[in-house]
């Protein structure tokens, strides 16, 4: 192992934590796995306490690295990134990445739609909506909780909705209804992870989040879905490219 | 002021709930304005404690109304809106608004990058960068803690981004250096405000934030800028239409 350079005007912690990030960069230690202690990376690099402690506490806010309390510190998976650039259906970008998308339906229920749902979906006053509670999982690993409200009139048999853990939304509007959706609009909030949301995406509360807002148009140009989704701030990253 | 419908199916909290915000869309309430208070909620539309309660709870939690400890609740001021269909500059987009942005710059100094500046910039190996911090206002209020991050070889004096307060960094890149920006990476991740930002941004600890990484390229499509900003959630959403 090369030591660090004690002369360089770059502090030997900022050196360590390009040696560590190199270590994850070529794969020599892979997602999952438990990193050196402190102790060890001491007398590996003859770094003092402060200076290992303050290498891997950038890594660790960088998200390359995560602790368990009383385990040690271990390096993440990488995040899901989604590309903004062109509409984009979750299951169909996963089943892409050579992954495998499940979703588990929650609730399906019909009900008063609230002020945005009505303004989203352009519903006459006294039209009800069907909602379908989900939880959006890639190989199993929840990532995305999500309650997407669509049209009584697009719905006409809401159980079909419990066929979504086998078929994505999508497929299944244009098997059954023949809608077939073709752009949305979405926006988006950074929020917290809230009680009952901590549980079912398996995360802690007061967690970094992102709040989701879509709107789903079908060939008419008709608003068919209108979708809050919490997303998992640690599993998933969104970029754009802005010409 | 019309009685809710206590023979409704719709729960009276709902009802309330969108009579609070019938008032503030209407601009009866207008930003800043206190609310009433529970009390004379319950003397107003004869509902409970726990009704009011839980109408002006979900406003809160929409971002409708804010709280502030022993003083009242508040109807809250729309965010800033801000498409991602194209390439932008926060200061022209203020601008096109009718506000009036402003850039307190804090630092500027000469760093050693980091691994993913350095990768952000394609810098060559030992080259250092110009980096800035800005506290960027829209009418004098705190919106974004951005840190920039130009390669040297662009920066041939530093002490031109100190006219950044003037001047946009664009602009004055494109004045000063001949330095064209035409498009931009953005990827956004959802964190929470920490300890120095919250004075900065005026904001509390631990509020949701987002995190947004440009980078920027000019008419060479060469990287002349990679940028971390913090962006107060409370303060902004970012929108985008996928076709």
């Amino acid at each position: 192992m090369k030591p660090l350079d004690q002369g360089s005007v770059i502090p030997l912690y900022h050196q360590l934590k390009q040696r560590l990030d190199a270590r994850i960069r070529i794969g020599d230690w892979k997602p999952g796995d438990k990193i050196d202690s402190e102790n060890r990376l001491m007398d590996i690099f003859h770094v003092s306490r402060n200076t290992a402690k303050k290498a891997i506490e950038e890594l660790v806010q960088e998200g390359s690295l995560y602790r368990v309390q009383g385990k040690g510190t271990f390096v993440s998976r990488p995040k899901f990134e989604q590309s903004l650039s062109g509409f984009y259906s979750f299951s169909r970008v996963l089943r892409e990445k050579g992954l495998h998308p499940t979703d588990r339906v929650l609730e399906v229920k019909e009900v008063t739609p609230s002020e945005s749902v009505r303004i989203g979906l352009q519903l006459a006053p006294g039209e009800n909506v069907i909602e379908m509670k989900r939880l959006r999982c890639a190989n199993d690993e929840p990532i995305i909780l999500e309650s997407s409200f669509m049209p009584k009139s697009v719905i006409q048999d809401m159980s079909v909705l419990y066929e979504v853990g086998k078929s994505s939304l999508y497929d299944l509007l244009d098997e059954r209804y023949n809608v077939i959706v073709v752009r949305a609009k979405e926006a988006f909030e950074p929020v917290l992870i809230r009680e009952g949301e901590s549980v079912l995406l398996e995360t802690e509360i007061g967690k970094p989040a992102l709040l989701l807002e879509r709107t789903a148009y079908d060939t008419n140009d008709q608003p068919v879905e209108y979708c809050i989704s919490i997303v998992r701030g640690d599993r998933c990253r969104f970029y754009t490219d802005l010409v």
